[in-house]
């Protein structure tokens, strides 16, 4: 049975752990900092497909296929698949589903959606009424340029709080069984926040405040301060977002995280040799850092615990030429090696 | 504890309860067979806002505030609202959560939502870690009929087996009190199911074998059969879908549905008066026919139980455009009186 610890926050106290993880990533991805730690990479943006929305659905099904090999089950055993990408109608996900034949409970919480759906694929073990699920999510370069700023061929000048959307995907077998590790110990819904930004384009200051706000909470609710985690890990707030959580932590909440913070958009590419300005970000970027680099580091040791904050910035194109603000949002889910 | 039986279902064993629930509607849902039904209606397609999309917002806000003012709970209390709707990046509810102060976990299921929403929310209280949770989702005719086919102002005809798109919000509050009824017994997430058909405008024959799968599935789960059932209620398979679905089942399994079969999108319209050909569709439509005209229905004893399958066609324009065909998805919720 799950716990509720203060207002926010959700205990799994039967601990249900990752049985395996498996992340895709595209070429420039696979050029960044964590190359070595990605299970299959495609220099391809196509993936062998006749269209970018294709080649999404083809490099998730990819991660998940390994996920699910890696765990040693049949995709038979998969009772519940907790997954969205940024795609108009998650098609990127349903197709994947389709193809693999899963059950799907599909999500939409834009660049925070791995975060949700790694925290609610453990609830549902944790609820006894699920042995084996999964959380996944994807974004691809290509089909999100096309279809939230410009056609590619347009050749737009990106500002420098702009983040780069990442081509990557990430999957994890979420059970019940104390061998493996890391175990997803508390998971935390966040509440939409939105102090009034207008840029599009800055979305790591649009979703600073909603990162601060379930970080802040988080840390209330267990009685824990920044030095009890070996990383504080947001995804993706880029460079910019990042400094802005820092300061609004450091501001409104008295909090200093700048020993153990790290934000996966920053972590995924070295942005001034890749040119990625603020970073990276999209829902594929957390979904595949965490499932490779960060999962890696929890099992052999070097990390004892990871916060991650999955943040997502609640806009679409249409909200923006509606004159709307951009809400952000943030779930927290704690990930322990021992 | 929750319990798995069979394959593709989990029992709900402390037995989370609908707290309280309201639907929205617009002027033309207002005009149908269920109108005494619903607690909010408008007849200003814009609900006094300046754009369709706003109108989704406050009318999804309008159900949620008056489902939790029913519940006597305030929006604190509320830990989780799991929702979604058909706007390219979910945004009738994300600006709705932001505007109410609200916990999200954002959904994409397309006119499967609601159950997924219903079932994610009982699943939630079943685990332990929530004693509030809200499902809701939410359609507006004119956002999406700009955003799926054509702008209104073009007039485009509809084919006979088109469904026509709710304005229409539900949302339900639950929580486990044993005083409160219906009870969410049962609970399936569904797989994805495509047989191959093109038409984007006969979504009901895309999403009738996803849900006689998933009604088989059930059945044979739980070994029950459909006259151990007050009402098996699709939604949204329309009188296309719906005669469909009753074939595909009677071939395929067996099973003959007629005496308890009803659908959403056929309950809500009177499709002859209305001119809305296969019937009514949309995220909201189950919503709103499920949170107040069903609920009422459980709650007096007019009916034992209602096995509630959402359908959802997993489709978008650019998928269409790319030529693939349309998947189909169901989710079971099983809601019971007594």
């Amino acid at each position: 049975m799950a716990e509720r610890i203060g207002n926010s926050t959700v205990r799994l106290l039967s601990r249900p752990s990752v049985l395996a993880a498996a992340s895709a990533v595209g070429k420039m991805e696979h050029e960044g900092p964590l190359a070595s730690s990605f299970e299959i990479f495609c220099n391809d943006e196509f993936w062998g497909e006749t269209t970018f929305e294709k080649a999404e659905v083809a490099m998730q099904k990819a991660a998940l296929a390994a996920a699910i090999d890696g765990a040693g089950v049949t995709a038979d055993a998969v009772e519940a698949v907790f997954a969205g990408d940024l795609l108009n109608q998650c098609t990127a996900t349903s197709f994947a589903m389709r193809d693999l034949g899963l059950p799907l409970a599909g999500l939409y919480g834009a660049c925070s959606t791995f975060a949700l759906s790694l925290g609610l694929a453990a609830l549902a073990v944790e609820s006894g009424g699920f042995h084996c699920t999964m959380g996944s999510a994807s974004s691809h370069f290509c089909t999100a340029e096309r279809q939230y700023r410009q056609p590619l061929e347009y050749g737009g000048q990106r500002s420098q709080a702009a983040q780069r959307t990442a081509t990557a995907a990430g999957a994890a077998v979420i059970g019940c069984s104390a061998q493996y590790r890391p175990h997803v110990d508390c998971f935390a819904i966040g509440r939409v926040r939105d102090l009034g930004i207008k840029d599009a384009s800055n979305m790591g200051a649009a979703m600073a405040p909603a990162a601060a706000q379930t970080i802040e909470y988080f840390l209330r609710d267990t009685g824990t301060k920044p030095g009890d985690y070996g990383m504080i890990l947001t995804g993706d707030l880029g460079s910019t977002g990042s400094e802005l959580l820092l300061e609004v932590l450091r501001t409104e909440a008295g909090l200093d995280l700048s020993a153990v913070h790290a934000d996966c958009g920053c972590l995924l590419f070295d942005a001034a040799r890749q040119d990625v300005h603020s970073g990276g970000s999209g829902a594929g970027c957390s979904a595949a850092v965490v499932c490779s680099h960060i999962l890696k580091r929890l099992q052999n040791g070097e990390l004892p615990n990871v916060l991650f904050v999955g943040t997502g910035a609640l806009l679409s194109p249409t909200t923006t030429l509606q004159g709307e603000t951009v809400p952000g949002i943030a779930h927290a889910v704690l990930l322990t090696a021992g």
